[in-house]
């Protein structure tokens, strides 16, 4: 089988930490092209944008976009434009009209699209679907906790308007909430703590509830310095699950349980392969609608000044 | 034919002004019952509760929803699953989680749905589209600026989290601009401007556009004491059109133009009516998406506290 030609649009640290090790390691991924206005990846043709790549590169059937969310939305409608498939670092979007217009653009074109939640593809969440499917859920607590200062030093746009501020790690947790339970989640009320010199909020609790009226409760913290956590407990009745790290570990009732041992990035690209060769697309939007939701029905509260 | 037998729910102001009239005005429609909590309806079932209308009042065919926004989820799923069809008052819900849960579920069931985006009906919009659809647009100003005093006194949900503030007339303009332009509106940018002592704007600047980059701006003002009005103005290439007094008044080029005789309600029923004909749904979500959307990219601003 030939593999599936890929450009890539956007070569920052998370295309060269995460996607580009990915698509090396996945022999169904040929990476032939890369458009980027900053270092060149090493063995592809380098342009200076998504439009040359498209008009002057090597043939490609999909392209991968980790450039950030703002400006994003223009660049995906031009690759779907042209036919391509299309994979979309989280969160897919600036906005979520944006978002919903890339899920029907990508309908009408009939191409695949994945909107890459990755903390889904962590490694105890395939183990914990399969437990969650058959008990009774009770009760779900997140806790996304973390210091902002270490993830992202000097990063003033996650400040400003548009910027996630903690939302930005919490979008993972909604991610992965949403890939674990039955059915959809709804914002009921939300409280946002906002810099005083900022327009993104440092921490939020956010309360919300699916058609079943359970219990789901977020606290993310982005001014956590000590004992950061990334943990989702689920309390059924048949017991207790968790998550750890981030997706990393799981436990029973306390008890560790055995998780893959595939990467989150692998898995992405096996995932966008299982769906390119199925001709069907998976672009969740409900991370982004429970940020936006939250963001609309949130209480905000100013909190003292932040500085990095 | 037999009239399609309606249900009411929730007894108002908007209800006992515009609803009922324009039910009894069209014999399309018996209302048949009415669930309220405050003082009952003449000459039809009354009933505390939609679950006591639907369990114990005479059959009905639809329901239409005019309780406010917040919990009204709840109450159109229940009606939903009754297989009636839904006429519901503007904003659908409270979220757009919600109003997105909405269409899936009224697809699910086969029935008919209408988010009766009232503005939509008034006068001079129809004999707008009509001019419109042939133009090339350049650009869109909206002007949307009343006193919240006089149209909401003594309101304070209007201000609390979830209350839309300046986007609850706001909304009937977008309702009217995403209802005249020819593709979908995008959110670019928003400035909120919020009273120190309340969490919803009480004035906003939108910036947005389309795919193709149409220019669109909206002002908003809920502390406009003088010289009221809500008007959109559409520049094109062979004319300026432009909509007064909310729809109701429509010039081309300065020189006013008839418009419809219908009143915006009796619109909204007779449409509700072919939709419930042709088994078909009108479930805009379009103008809550932007609404959510200015909330979540918008920049706020504090400026004086609002009293009543």
């Amino acid at each position: 089988m030939q593999p599936i030609r890929l450009g890539l649009v956007g070569y920052g640290k998370i295309a060269q930490d995460q996607h580009v090790p990915a698509i090396h390691a996945n022999p169904a991924f040929q990476l032939v092209s890369v458009a980027t206005q900053g270092q060149p990846c090493d063995g592809v043709a380098n342009f200076k944008s998504l439009g040359e790549l498209l008009e002057n590169g090597p043939q490609v059937d999909a392209i991968a976009f980790c450039t950030p969310p703002q400006g994003r939305f223009a660049l995906v409608q031009q690759a779907l434009a042209a036919g391509k498939h299309v994979l979309v670092e989280k969160p897919p979007c600036a906005t979520l009209g944006e978002a919903m217009e890339l899920v029907s653009q990508t309908q009408q074109q009939g191409v695949t699209g994945l909107f890459a939640w990755h903390s889904r593809y962590a490694p105890g969440i395939e183990a914990a679907r399969e437990w969650l499917a058959t008990r009774t859920l009770q009760h779900v607590q997140i806790d996304w906790k973390e210091d902002v200062r270490k993830w992202h030093p000097g990063q003033a746009w996650i400040w400003q308007p548009g910027g996630l501020g903690v939302f930005d790690p919490g979008i993972n947790a909604l991610s992965i909430a949403t890939h674990l339970l039955p059915l959809p989640m709804f914002v009921e009320s939300a409280q946002l703590r906002v810099p005083s010199n900022c327009q993104s909020p440092i921490a939020a609790s956010i309360l919300m509830s699916d058609a079943k009226h359970l219990d789901i409760r977020a606290e993310f913290d982005f001014d956590h310095g000590h004992d950061e956590l990334w943990s989702i407990e689920i309390r059924c009745v048949e017991g207790t699950l968790r998550l750890d790290g981030g997706g990393a570990l799981l436990s029973i009732d306390g008890v560790q349980q055995t998780v893959s041992e595939e990467g989150e990035y692998a898995a992405v690209y096996r995932h966008f392969q299982q769906l390119i060769a199925s001709k069907s697309s998976d672009l969740d939007l409900q991370p982004l609608r429970l940020v936006a939701d939250s963001f609309f029905v949130g209480s905000r509260a100013l909190v003292e000044p932040f500085y990095d």
